[in-house]
This record gives structure tokens, C-alpha cells and sequence, in this order.
């Protein structure tokens, strides 16, 4: 069998970005770490790990990630069927992938009790919601919330429910851009925010709601309390969750540029297939929680 | 000389993460990308991009776009002394690395008015701290929020401040974990959060303030406000910047368990050594603003 020593140094030099962190972390020279790397990958007559910093999995390195950490969960709750009270004062873990707007509003919140009385820890790994099932498929996370309706290999997928999306902006920032209307020629000249090269959301809202197909000026910003904050001080005008926008449209602080329009972003919990009564409860908690506040709308 | 077109090929492939994507930016057919970037690279005997996913700049990449970031801010504020007039209806854009806590905090208002006076749009990278500086160095940004108190090679830089951190939790968390105080006991025991693996401020808090060096069970979440979230849900204790806790600490909602203890991180702003009146405008406003809101305590 595969010698999990050897698993649990790989996992900490990708968790870690590096094999002085991973030394660390596991309380090991870094020369141990080097060894224990370097014999799995003679086992394997492969290597596991690209020489890069940080470090990357192999796609051998990521199917072993991805059997390390559900062999991980399996022996925890071995263990914690075996000696209760032993576990009674150790944590799980699990690592899941979330999208920024999802961790954002509701998904502490939904994981609250789960945490407490499971006595579990989670790692939370973020990207666009359109790439958090990768998060997955490499082996990085044991679940994950996303737009993906379709199940990955070897996994489940479950409907939460819809973020709803609105298009606003200040009552200045409207006046001065949109005085006209929501027009191709105040989509040329007014700035809106993106999230990241990877955010295609708000291009396909104009297309969508505008047939708009050509270019704005933009602003990026890499966090939804940044989209938020930026549309406040009237630099630009966004998409921002309804889930995010407190009291800024019965204040007036904020206005809809389309009323009436908006985009509902279908959203999925996708886990590995594995029977472990703690993802269980993680996948009950979400959608539970998720059923309560996002939109119930069917998707598509 | 080099030819501009392909330095914005590179410099869209690496922003957007994909030739695909730089295409559709840029309004090109993926093979014309492709053959910039092949041109740039004969010109230049060697390769500019990884033909990884996404690409990466190589060393030579960087430097490029080292030199491309300037060029266009140079030529941005050239035309806008030649044609004043074209130049009021066009934006000019700036990419500036700042980390997650001053994004979530005072970095927006402190850049307000610079953007909407100078018509100013930027590209926000985010990193840890510590690492902003190597978003600079790599050529990403023309300007840095970061930890670093040495100007990197061709740089300036300017103390702005101190964030300070104060340790939070829940008064039932704290009566929970740590009604003996803050011992190695309890730390042993106590869930904390950790931003990411490469977030060493809560180890070095722990060694600083309890002398403690051993491992604690801990929450990873890539967020500040996740940080902020968790804590008031009573899933963690955490280091919280003293400009993210509202009222917490005087509605009781929070307390402080370590009073009178705290870290204070110095924050300087990093930038190239050119003449350009809007980074010298964006200098200005980060500085005047970071003095109002930083601690300006002189750095250890």
C-alpha cells in the first residue's frame, strides 16, 4: 500500500506552497519532507510534484491528493466510531472550494452548527464560481459550491438555489452615466467592475440585457466586499448580490439601473461519493441553509 | 524598437490568464494572439509565456511587461498633455497590488477622489502582506501595498502606517476555551483562523505574546470579512484588524483576549521610480489618507 507519510508530505507542500512551509507545518526538516516526496515518486516511477514555486501536483500528484483526503475522512470517522471519547476533543477537517460571493453572505452561516457539533474544521479555498468544481477534480477539496449543474466523475451534485444579481449604482453615478438610459453610448463611457480575467458575468449581463457586445471600462477588483465598497463611493457601477446590499435601496443609497432585470446564478453543492457521515451532515447543512435564502427558482 | 501590439498581446494573455480570453479582450482571432506572441519571442530569442494553463510570463515575460506597464502610463499622460480634450472622455488605468486587510478596509476611500478626479481606473491584485512586492517585481503592478520597509530594485517606497491587529473572540468562545487564560493548554485546544499558507502572522502572535510554538487546530478562510464572520459566529478566536471590528468590542459582542496586547503591522506603499503626475497623485492620496487612519507609530 501507499505509505500515507509520504501522502500527508505531499498534501502539505501543495496546501503550504512549499517544502520549507510543508517542513514546518508537519514539524519535519525540510530535508525529510525532500526524501519523503522523492520515495513516492520512486514507488510511482512518476513525478508527483512540478519543481516550480510553488510547487504543483502532477496529474499523478492530484489523483493522489484527491485519494489522500477522502482516505483522511474515512479513518476519521473509523477512529471516532472506534474511540468516541478520543475524538470527542479532535477536530475534522475538510477542505472545500467556495465561490467569493458564497462565503461572502450565507455559507458560514449555513456551516455554523455543522462546525460546532461535528466538531469540524474547514479549510475554505476560494475562485470564480465557474472553477471551484476544478478546486475539486485536483484533488484539493473534498466538496465544493459552484455554478457546474452536471455532476464530475465519480461525484454528486446538488441544487442549493439561485444568487440573484442586480445592477446598480448611485443615484450621482446613474445621473451623470445613465441620464439617457442603460444606452450602448453610456456602456461605452461608464465604468463597471469585474472580478478577475476569469469574471464573464457582467459581459454577459449587458449582452443579455442590452445586447450590448463591446467594450466598458472597467475596474477590477478581487473581492465582493471591494464591489460593494467601490459602488458605495460611486466609482462605478456593478452586479452585486441582493444577499450583499443591506438597506441601500429602501435608503436610496444605491439604485436599480434595470428594475425588474437581473441575472440568477444557479448554485450547486458538488461532493465526492464517499460515505462519511460527516459530508453528510456538511451537505445537509448547505442545503438546508441555502433552501432559506438563496431563490428556489429552478434553474434554467 | 519593440512593437507595441505585441507587448499588449503578452500583457492581455497574462492579465485575462489564456490566449482565448486575450483575444476576446482585444477583439482579435485567437491565431493573431498567437502569432504576436510567436513574433515577440523570435524577436527576442527566447520565450515570453509558459505554455502552461493558465501562462505564465518568464523572466524575459516580466521584464516586458515591467516595461509595457510603464510605457503606457508614460504615453497615457503624453496624450493627455497633447490632447487634453480626447483625453477628458478616456480613462486611465493603473494595476496596483494590495493586500487583502487594506482592501477590506481603507484602500478604497483613500484612492476616491484620485480616481474620479483623474479619471483613474485600477486593476486590484490582492495578495498576502508580505508577497504583494513580488506581484511588483513580476511586473504585474505598477505599484504595491505591502509589508516590505526596503524599496525593491528600480522602486520607491513610503511608510504609510500600522494596521493593528487586537485577539477576538466570542465572550462564549473565550469562557468556552479559554476561562484559564491564554495558556498552551488552551491554545492546543482552541480553534483559530488562518488566512492561507502563506499567513504566518497568528504563529508569530502565538510565539510573541504566549511564547508558545506549538500546533494549533485552526479554520483556513481566504477572506478578512470571513475572518471577521467566523469569529462573531463563535467557530474561532482570530487576529482582527482594529479597522474591521465596528462596534464589537463596546456592544460586548467581541472581547479582547489578551488586552493591552496587540500587533502592529507597518504598511508601505511601493512603487516604480517613474515620472508620472498620476502615480505621483495616487502616492499623494495613499499617504494622506493612510496618515489618517493608519497608527503612525515609526516601525520597530
Amino acid at each position: 500500500m501507499l505509505d500515507p507519510k509520504q501522502l500527508e508530505a505531499l498534501s502539505a507542500v501543495v496546501d503550504s506552497g512549499g517544502f520549507d512551509k510543508a517542513a514546518r507545518k508537519l514539524f519535519l526538516t525540510q530535508s525529510a519532507i525532500s526524501q519523503r516526496i522523492r520515495q513516492l515518486e520512486e514507488h510511482l516511477g512518476q513525478p508527483v510534484l512540478t519543481r516550480t514555486s510553488p510547487p504543483e501536483p502532477t496529474v499523478a500528484g492530484r489523483l493522489l491528493l484527491q485519494h489522500y483526503r477522502q482516505l483522511s475522512l474515512m479513518e476519521g470517522e473509523l477512529i471516532s466510531t472506534l474511540r468516541p471519547d478520543a475524538a470527542q476533543h479532535a477536530f475534522s477537517k475538510l477542505s472545500v472550494g467556495v465561490n467569493a460571493d458564497s462565503l461572502a453572505t450565507w455559507f458560514l452561516p449555513a456551516v455554523q452548527s455543522v462546525m460546532q457539533q461535528g466538531r469540524l474544521l474547514i479549510d475554505v479555498m476560494m475562485d470564480d464560481q465557474d472553477y471551484t468544481h476544478e478546486l475539486m477534480r485536483a484533488g484539493h477539496v473534498v466538496g465544493c459550491v459552484g455554478t457546474r449543474p452536471t455532476p464530475i466523475q465519480g461525484g454528486e451534485c446538488h441544487f442549493l438555489g439561485c444568487m440573484r444579481y442586480l445592477c446598480l449604482a448611485t443615484p450621482a453615478f446613474a445621473a451623470h452615466y445613465f441620464a439617457d438610459g442603460f444606452t450602448p453610448a453610456a456602456l461605452a463611457q461608464a465604468p463597471a467592475i469585474i472580478f478577475s480575467g476569469k469574471d464573464d458575468l457582467h459581459s454577459e449581463f449587458l449582452q443579455q440585457f442590452a445586447g450590448y457586445t463591446g467594450s466598458t471600462p472597467h475596474l477590477t477588483l478581487p473581492t465582493p466586499q471591494g464591489f460593494v465598497q467601490a459602488t458605495r463611493l460611486g466609482l462605478a457601477y456593478s452586479l452585486l448580490p441582493e444577499l450583499m446590499i443591506d438597506d441601500d435601496l429602501h435608503t436610496g443609497r444605491l439604485i436599480d439601473l434595470l428594475p425588474g432585470q437581473c441575472i440568477d446564478m444557479p448554485l450547486y453543492w458538488h461532493h465526492w461519493r464517499v460515505e462519511s457521515s460527516l459530508t453528510q451532515a456538511l451537505s445537509e447543512a448547505l442545503q438546508t441553509h441555502a433552501a432559506k435564502v438563496l431563490r428556489q427558482t429552478p434553474p434554467g
